[in-house]
């Protein structure tokens, strides 16, 4: 059925004055803590309770029950793409996460700094976990012993520890090459193969590059050679301008989810320095909703607690944004959703599959029983259950900006 | 999933003495008004009442969250079929909407009489909305002028108002012909053309037919050119006998609707004369009963009246067909589902995407804590939120006309 919605929805959409704003509270849902409630019904939030009163609520399964998501498909499934069909890749999504900027025709892979023996065969794939400072600076060699390979300009950017990304950018790439990551120790890194004809020049680049690394790294320890894996382009997704008509924007203050909005198209804006930043980002909101007619806003910090299994800190991080709601609210947005991409239990330190808790502010909304956002709250519902992915077409048909299909 | 599924109930369903009925409040899912009630709640409906409590009840999404169906759409969902898979053309639907029978050969066209300059630029692409009397007459003068045109046939049908029909009826005719409407004033009519080899047929009669038409209303004012658009044949949609063993009938005043039920093979039983005509559509369900074991029963003004706005006329006609309710239940159907195509809220004054409720009245039922059939308590009712297309294979089951997929 999704296979044929986003060509409907470009049929049926228009253009109108009207808000939308979409509030991604990062792994919001969560499990019962040790008094059998979550964050969410322990934080404190009457600016929430309120605004839950008259709206209506429901529970999505990210992806498909079961599922887990990753941060991009979990926000593919939010701007309305189905994430089973549309993937970004590995490396691209390294490559955003440290914002680098990249153009449809680069490729762009993840790699580790590794360790290997006298005999070539890796004995550490990630190089004894190096520290950052150490990775950059093995960047910078690498980068200064070669810029360009075969009319490729080459760069290698340090991520965290041992990780790093390398872009490919020029003409004549393709994306689909090989791992070179054996994936156990013991064993030789794998020559980069091209698995289709299209992508032989990547592999050849990428083989040449490799070559460059190896006599670069020789003297190093640790970390003396490199393992390479997810290779891939951007990926080929209609944006939100061509499907829905919008002007939309992005206000995320941490480099991956400022990608993922830039590949659907989104304008970003600019946040400043690093961190939750949670009072720039309401105030760039306040100049947003006057340029844009859909706005994502994300909030990270729910899902770090999250991970970190620290429950008491994720619900201050739900308190701190409850406080700032009526920021929004003032701004008098059309239609507000307010979820998250996935939940992030604080038992289970990691995301998870469970459905996550929408609320939904707008007009022509049915009757809903719902007197909080919670999760369990949201299992009585009139959004009912859905998938993250149909949240989209429920705000542009709340804000007026779909016409009837057929006739 | 959707697209398996038909292939399944080929296989699956069986040709039992058991009845379904499925009645058709066009329209019926609302909106609360000023005192926060629904016409489905405001009305007094003892028998529905007296139904709900043993029934199952549900809220379906016709098409897709947040998708408007028209009543092509709304309708092929509750017979079973993928409405975003499945389309019935624009001018095929008005073709059928004026009660033109159609072969599986024919090609329909949606016509507007409009006014053109004297460099032929359309000046109103709606002719000054002139009344369906004049454009009958117009009509007729065409048909005069031209009844065939190399083998192929040609039939011209006042709609309302400006609105006209074209249908083409002969061999060798493919439906793929592009819009001769520019859809703005100021421009020329554009020249039909062939959108694959198989409709350059069509669009060569269509063009002869609009040099003569051109002749033709030279010396009529405002109506003096024509506008075509939604090129379309019959679609390719396997029958209901096909696909569930059944030998289906429909109860329907409302050309348009008569016209889909024809589409998926339903008997379309005669109801005189025009209007919602109740009576005579109980009448002619006592009798279908016998012959038939599906019955599709259409009531249209809830739909009219939610368009007009007119909560008080739609309680009404809700009551008005409770009191009949009984008539239909004293036949005892094994399986009788009662729900609509879409909602049209009155406080919209039209159609909308959100959910409607349905009944199930049927054995082999589980507890449903549901006292009325109304939105409000559809949301707890234990059928739970489906899509409309599920509800056929429900039906077929609780029937008894489902057979267990493998072993």
């Amino acid at each position: 059925m999704d296979s044929l919605i986003l060509d409907v929805m470009k049929d049926i959409s228009v253009k109108t004055e009207s808000k939308i704003v979409l509030v991604v509270l990062d792994g919001i849902g969560d499990l019962p803590g040790s008094d059998g409630k979550t964050p969410l019904e322990v934080a404190h939030t009457p600016n929430m309770d309120r605004l839950a009163i008259n709206s209506a609520l429901g529970l999505m399964d990210p992806i498909y029950p079961g599922i887990t998501p990753g941060s991009g498909p979990g926000h593919l499934g939010l701007f309305g793409y189905n994430p089973l069909k549309y993937w970004i890749g590995r490396g691209v999504l390294s490559a955003l996460g440290i914002g680098l900027d990249m153009g449809p025709e680069d490729v762009a892979a993840r790699g580790n700094f590794c360790t290997v023996d006298g005999d070539g065969k890796v004995t550490d794939r990630r190089a004894g976990r190096i520290p950052t400072e150490l990775s950059a600076r093995l960047c910078e060699k690498i980068n200064e012993a070669v810029s360009e390979i075969d009319g490729i300009r080459i760069t290698v950017r340090p991520e965290e520890e041992h990780r790093f990304v390398l872009l490919l950018s020029g003409e004549g790439l393709g994306p689909h090459v090989s791992d070179t990551d054996p994936q156990k120790t013991g064993l030789l890194p794998l020559e980069p193969q091209a698995l289709d004809p299209a992508s032989q020049k990547t592999a050849d680049v990428v083989k040449r590059f490799i070559g460059v690394v190896k006599e670069v790294l020789k003297d190093e320890h640790p970390a003396n050679m490199v393992l390479l894996r997810g290779f891939d382009k951007l990926p080929d997704i209609p944006s939100l301008q061509e499907l829905y008509k919008l002007t939309p924007a992005a206000i995320a203050s941490y480099p991956m989810y400022k990608g993922i909005a830039r590949v659907v198209g989104m304008d970003v804006l600019k946040v400043e320095g690093h961190g939750e930043l949670l009072e720039e980002k309401i105030e760039l909101f306040g100049e947003a909703v006057s340029s844009h007619d859909y706005i994502f806003l994300h909030i990270k910090k729910t899902d770090s607690y999250g991970e970190d299994g620290n429950f008491e800190n994720k619900v201050h991080q739900i308190e701190a944004f409850d406080e700032l709601l009526p920021r929004i609210l003032e701004k008098e947005p059309d239609v507000l959703a307010i979820t998250g991409d996935h939940s992030t239990p604080c038992p289970m330190k990691g995301h998870s599959w469970h459905p996550v808790p929408v609320l939904l502010s707008a007009p022509y909304l049915r009757y809903d029983p719902c007197e909080r956002f919670t999760e369990r709250e949201a299992l009585k519902g009139s959004l009912g259950r859905i998938y993250s992915m149909q949240l989209m077409s429920l705000m542009m048909a709340h804000a007026g900006k779909l016409k009837k299909y057929g006739a």
